[in-house]
């Protein structure tokens, strides 16, 4: 397995939306055969990245960490792929957070330098990859969450018969009552800070929490949580740069999903000291989405007093395959393709059989139903009167974490639906 | 790309599930290497398969279908796993069935030799598709969906100028009222079925219907529903007969989700002026569940009046990562690895850390929600109160295709949790 065989695999028509009668080719030759997903080129369904809102929104988050003095480490598992990786760290990202070692693994092929784990680390194996991985990278920086004085005694356990390895660099999770992981009090995390301190196996440098959760899209709401959230943070980590917990040079202060993160940015700035390195963490800026984030965002816009840089970059292609009753069409579209987790999937556009161009999809559009494999479209006006077998709908959705774990690659495409580039993904 | 790379291909690091510290490994090797799950030897979450259930399983299907006197066309989307393709054809299968033409063509690389596509194909370049896969493949048949003239009018157009390959197989697929695809009404049944004997580009070669859908879990609606629909069925393919619109010297009859499959398997056969093969098509029975499909079965069961021999093959193994407040503990397993779609998991077993079996759940363990890499177990006795960071907890599931297609490969164990095989998934 080279390194090639990993970022620029070789892909066949074995890959669901590639072509059947195309021989294999590199990833990176994709984008040169000519193809266009509105011609009728690549099988359908087909999920699709669009080239120019892909580099806007790259560039926009980027800017906007940038713009309030932190960096980015951006979420890896939305995507796993390691084009976008690239791209995202091509950017200026400061590194990227993933959930998993396996995860880890994939960004560190993929270039990174510097990761978070948001996430527990305490198995055998885990601990003995994240070591492995270190050793086989030079300079490589690997930070993972800890919350608890039992996954601390467990890492400690782990490095009494290991101990010829680094330690592990650690942050503190805070979380909030009636959350999800994290030190739910001041006290709760400061015992844990200083275990972490006096053990021999990790290495704190920094805090963290997670504050998307608890995100409602109502500012007055979020901004009360947020600040009150934060404060929690920062107190913990003047607590302990007080008590001289911190093991390392620098300081790391992280939060931020895709939901709030402008109102946990300004938080991650701090006096300490020593020097503190903020860092947000989204994930789905990346093609951002028509449902749930694009609602977020709307929010973020108001409260940022301009608008945003985001647009929803991914789309999924089907095709109608029966038109069974007046006001229903089924598409060749299901869950094994697109998102249905947050809501369902909305209808963006419409390409007749046999036309290359794309019209907006009518205000009475609603996919009303999936199973595996396919879509209720329902409708009432004349737009869906008149579709027919064959005519394309563009959807759009809502997450893009599971729709992205949902393909092994996808086409980018430009404005015209010309494939000009491909990534893929490695769930 | 060989067949050995398709069907036994080489697993590493990336591989969700693959040991860190692994070297890669054909997936026929895996079931040497001595790993056992509740060891530690794998990092989790991991999904396995349990050997024994699904081998009663694949046996029992079988043995449902034979005894009913109808074929089985077990459906490959549930797992698209080559090797268990090859299992399913081993154990007696007349063949498989798919949803789209990517699916067929990782059934005819496992072998498959009579394949039915349960979907409406029409698009160009699937057509083609299915023609290259034919002509590959001496001696392949494949058989699609026809539900309207549209779609007919649109294989027609495509033969017309593509007249060198042979005419496809199709079937007319009869729908309920209210439901998905299909033919609402007998008079438009009978006007596609005349449409597809008059065109060139098709032979009709049997009748289609999909009950899984209406399916209640109360016999008696389940019955009339079933009863109703299965006549509609038989009377198509009368009238069909009589009309002389069958095209091959046998007629397929094919029914058959993974819910109420008994109450249509007697209505498959039947005496036509050819002989006629009825088709099962369930595809879940494979690892069956412990949601949905179990309580389908218990239905089934009592129908039978005896029990019935699917045993829940598929656990997910997740590490308790977190135990934050009391009554909650947070596992390291999330939307990314299980199915969420009908119901969430359900706790199985506890695996005490370090130790290497498993007691069984308690009953007042709940997962209360899932996030992308979290799951939520609730529980108010004692046993949820010893809960500690490092314990495994085996969580089962609701609708097995949704699990499958978040692997790449899964572990085969046994009674002890050793692996002892793997199979791989080309979703």
């Amino acid at each position: 397995m080279t390194l090639q065989d990993i970022l620029d695999p070789l892909l066949d028509a074995s890959w669901k939306g590639f072509p059947h009668h195309s021989p294999a080719l590199r990833r990176s030759a994709v984008g040169s055969q000519g193809w266009n997903v509105l011609r009728g080129d690549l099988p359908l369904p087909l999920a699709v990245i669009r080239r120019d809102a892909l580099g806007g929104n790259l560039q926009w988050m980027q800017g906007f960490a940038g713009s309030h003095g932190v960096g980015l480490a951006p979420h890896g598992k939305t995507t796993m792929s390691p084009q976008l990786f690239q791209r995202q760290l091509d950017a200026g990202a400061w590194g990227l957070t993933f959930a998993t070692v396996t995860q880890l693994r994939a960004g560190v092929t993929a270039g990174a330098k510097r990761c978070l784990i948001a996430n527990q680390v305490f198995q055998a194996v885990d601990l003995q990859g994240i070591a492995d991985l270190k050793r086989a990278n030079t300079g490589l920086s690997v930070a993972f969450l800890v919350d608890s004085l039992a996954q601390a005694e467990l890492i400690e356990a782990w490095y009494a018969v290991n101990a010829h390895v680094e330690p592990f660099d650690v942050l503190l999770e805070i979380g909030v009552d009636g959350g999800r992981t994290g030190c739910r009090s001041h006290e709760q995390a400061l015992a844990v800070a200083k275990r972490l301190r006096s053990g021999k196996a990790t290495r704190l440098v920094g805090i963290e929490c997670y504050e998307g959760l608890g995100a409602t899209g109502e500012s007055d709401a979020d901004k009360a949580y947020a600040n009150a959230l934060m404060q929690r943070v920062r107190d913990i980590a003047q607590a302990c740069d007080e008590r001289q917990l911190f093991e390392t040079d620098e300081i790391l202060l992280t939060a931020g999903g895709s939901a709030i993160f402008d109102l946990v940015a300004e938080h991650l700035k701090m006096n300490l000291s020593r020097p503190v390195q903020g860092l947000l963490r989204s994930g789905c800026y990346v093609t951002h989405d028509q449902g749930t984030y694009h609602r977020f965002m709307n929010t973020v816009a108001a409260r940022m007093g301009c608008g945003h840089g985001l647009n929803a970059a991914m789309q999924v292609w089907a095709a109608v395959q029966s038109c069974p009753e007046p006001g229903l069409a089924i598409l060749a579209v299901g869950k094994r393709d697109i998102s249905y987790d947050l809501e369902l999937p909305v209808p963006l556009g419409l390409c007749k059989a046999g036309e290359a161009t794309m019209t907006p999809a009518p205000a009475d559009w609603k996919i009303a139903g999936l199973n595996d494999q396919h879509a209720y479209l329902r409708g009432s006006g004349p737009e869906h009167q008149s579709l027919r077998v064959g005519d394309l709908v563009a959807l759009g959705i809502s997450h893009p974490c599971t729709t992205f774990d949902k393909w092994r690659w996808m086409p980018v495409v430009d404005e015209q639906n010309n494939v000009c580039d491909a990534i893929v993904t490695c769930f």
